[in-house]
């Protein structure tokens, strides 16, 4: 066995390989033996001890040596990571992967690459790290049918968004207290502009609907235009703010089924089980035909429970490789087409600030009805000569909805659109 | 492939088995044909139609036909379930089963049959019906150190203290309501005594710490007993009563490590991720090591939902048949003995009216002092002549808390013990 890259997650997992040595080899029925730990820089400051003679600069040459049946790949990133996961199946190596990037711009070339070398790929922990979520999708809920997934699967942005709404901060110091926490980066981006997230949704709706997505075609927006105002809003309407990750199974215009998948900001009802996933915390819901909803919840990130997911993957990989069988490989024959963001039904809410003169609400309705959008709440508020109007959609399409609010801001009895959010977790 | 059972779980995998058969096939590699559906009565009433020629009233002679390769179990209870999967084994069959009472009762007769047999023997279903939590245990924290379960694994108990929490009413009304919309059973027994989570207690003991733990194992105290004074003291403490099956690894007297595992009503903390189970929900909690802090939610009964989980199974089973291979067996080598509850260290609530007079605190609180048990809060309010005391305690044995509350029932400034409930999901 060897480990690529010695960071936060590879460390753990030589922690645990070490620590817990007896009882993993009484679970896969043989000893697991590590035989190298791949890095950079022999000697850079690491948070678990590794006995000098496992370290080694030469990944190439360790994932081809004759004494490594299984590689665990914990680098990120997609080179050197995905040359690397490539020439160790080429070598026949089984490999466990946490490399949701890779994954997601590319998993169909090392799907392929596995199945052509006939060993395992597995990635538990590419996904909300130690949450048994792929292993459910591709596993337990193999005889059921899923319809949708809803996942906050990014710590940094539900911390922020948890802060912003227990405490009405706004984003950039929510986001400043995150990183002295040590929640976000120092550059926060892949957080906070959804690529993390997206990276994910795209994992997560390959599984649940057995077709090829990828992050390319995931619908993106992040954290960093969420107002105090956009927080406040929802909590009058009894809802919280959260960055979703969303795939959904929806009938597509030919009749077919399609696969619409999508990172965006939220509102959904505070009495929603995701409403009550706190802090840096992960959490997946999902809706099946038979099993109905169910939630899986726990750290989404850090690489203790990172190392906790790949050792999982590496017990069954091991105990295949024994019984000299694999487990099920990609599964992506309904081959459904991803639907565009536009022709996705979502629902909006909307806060406007508008004169408080007679027949603003009915320019407001007609706005909404000229783009056939119906309207499920409105609700006004006078303020000394003006108004506060939300409006809560009924679902349309997305292109429909943000046509809707174009028109909005152009009208002259309409001063400000103050907020624009989409609503989930409720009924259509 | 062959049906044991055709009632709520049993027809509902006819069903699905029927409705998804092209998914199936796709993700199993072959089509699951469905050989024959055993029944009691040929002429029964049934929420699936199935076809007349696939029913049987000799199950015995399905479960050895040539043309069955996979046998589903969903009868339930004891016998003839036991001696049908025991002789499906013996015909080489592989068995997927919902059986929990007799799994938890005598899992260990299966097991080595289905070992001796080298078939595989599934059980999703058996726990928390759809939640997928058994593979999870199973497999996706194979590589971690589990050691606690926390779980609400009964619905029909979920549903009567979530009514008595939220409506205020006692236990016999929040059961006749229960009844009412078909979620108890005309005789509650199983459920509101705690037999059927006791039972889920024990499967869910065993894959946790890998180890045999039966029913009779489990430490068992039922609902009957919480009264709606409970309840608002529960309430007063912002914290819930749920009937918990609880399952950790503690150190035993001779330093080894050992299972404690138990069913009974305690109070956790309105901000623990079980507080917000509701109605018949389930979901079930568990510590591990480097994963940290993970709960399963989801819907815990219910033809359907239970019907999913078994299909998992099968694709599961039907895969491995297959590819000529078996999954994971039982993983029963660490061997730890059970604890037995007087040992087991626990926490007590404990509300009491005692006469509003000098020194009644200060004698309360030598009697847990003389039983070794230190007190973390008090809480006094006094009424009239009368006062009430509220005595949370910290950690200690299960026996010493048991012998503090029947020393204060004797004390002659204590008129009244007048609830007394284990805590739970706190700090100890």
């Amino acid at each position: 066995m060897a480990v690529l890259g010695c960071g936060s997650v590879g460390s753990q997992v030589v922690r645990l390989l070490t620590e817990q040595a007896d009882d993993l080899e009484a679970r896969v029925g043989a000893r697991l033996e590590l035989a190298g730990v791949a890095v950079r820089r022999l000697d850079a400051a690491r948070e678990v001890q590794v006995p000098a003679g496992l370290l080694t600069t030469d990944a190439t040459g360790l994932v081809a040596r004759e004494d490594v049946d299984l590689v665990i790949e914990t680098i990120g990133g997609i080179e050197p990571a995905r040359s690397l996961i490539l020439s160790a199946f080429e070598n026949g190596k089984s490999v466990v992967s946490a490399n949701k990037a890779l994954i997601a711009e590319d998993g169909a070339t090392l799907f392929e690459a596995a199945a052509k070398a006939e060993r395992d790929f597995y990635y538990e922990a590419a996904v909300a790290a130690a949450i048994p979520i792929l292993r459910p999708l591709r596993e337990s809920l193999a005889g059921d049918r899923v319809t949708r997934v809803l996942g906050i699967v990014n710590g940094t942005t539900n911390f922020i968004l948890d802060k912003m709404d227990t405490s009405g901060a706004g984003f950039s110091d929510a986001l400043e207290e995150a990183q002295e926490l040590g929640f976000a980066e120092a550059d926060p981006t892949a957080d906070v502009e959804g690529f993390d997230a997206a990276a994910k949704a795209a994992i997560l709706a390959s599984l649940a609907f057995h077709s090829r997505v990828t992050a390319a075609d995931v619908h993106r927006e992040g954290i960093t235009d969420v107002t105090a105002a956009d927080v406040a809003s929802a909590r009058e309407m009894d809802a919280v703010v959260k960055l979703l990750a969303i795939a959904e199974l929806r009938p597509g215009p030919d009749g077919g089924e399609q696969v619409a998948v999508r990172v965006h900001p939220a509102m959904i009802p505070r009495s929603h089980p995701l409403a009550s996933v706190r802090g840096a915390y992960n959490a997946v819901f999902v809706e099946s035909e038979a099993a109905g909803q169910l939630m899986f919840y726990g750290p989404g990130a850090g690489g203790s429970p990172t190392a906790s997911a790949v050792l999982g993957d590496l017990v069954t990989v091991a105990r295949n490789r024994l019984a000299d069988t694999r487990g099920a490989g990609e599964s992506a024959y309904a081959e459904r087409p991803v639907m565009s963001m536009g022709e996705t039904r979502t629902r909006y809410h909307v806060s406007l600030d508008v004169d408080d003169v007679a027949g603003v609400l009915a320019s407001v309705a007609t706005a909404f009805a000229d783009h056939g959008v119906s309207i499920q709440t409105v609700r006004q508020e006078g303020r000394d000569d003006d108004a506060q109007l939300v409006v809560v959609s009924h679902a349309a399409t997305d292109a429909a909805l943000s046509a809707t609010v174009e028109r909005l801001r152009t009208m002259e009895t309409v001063r400000e659109v103050t907020s624009v959010m989409r609503v989930e977790g409720g009924d259509e």
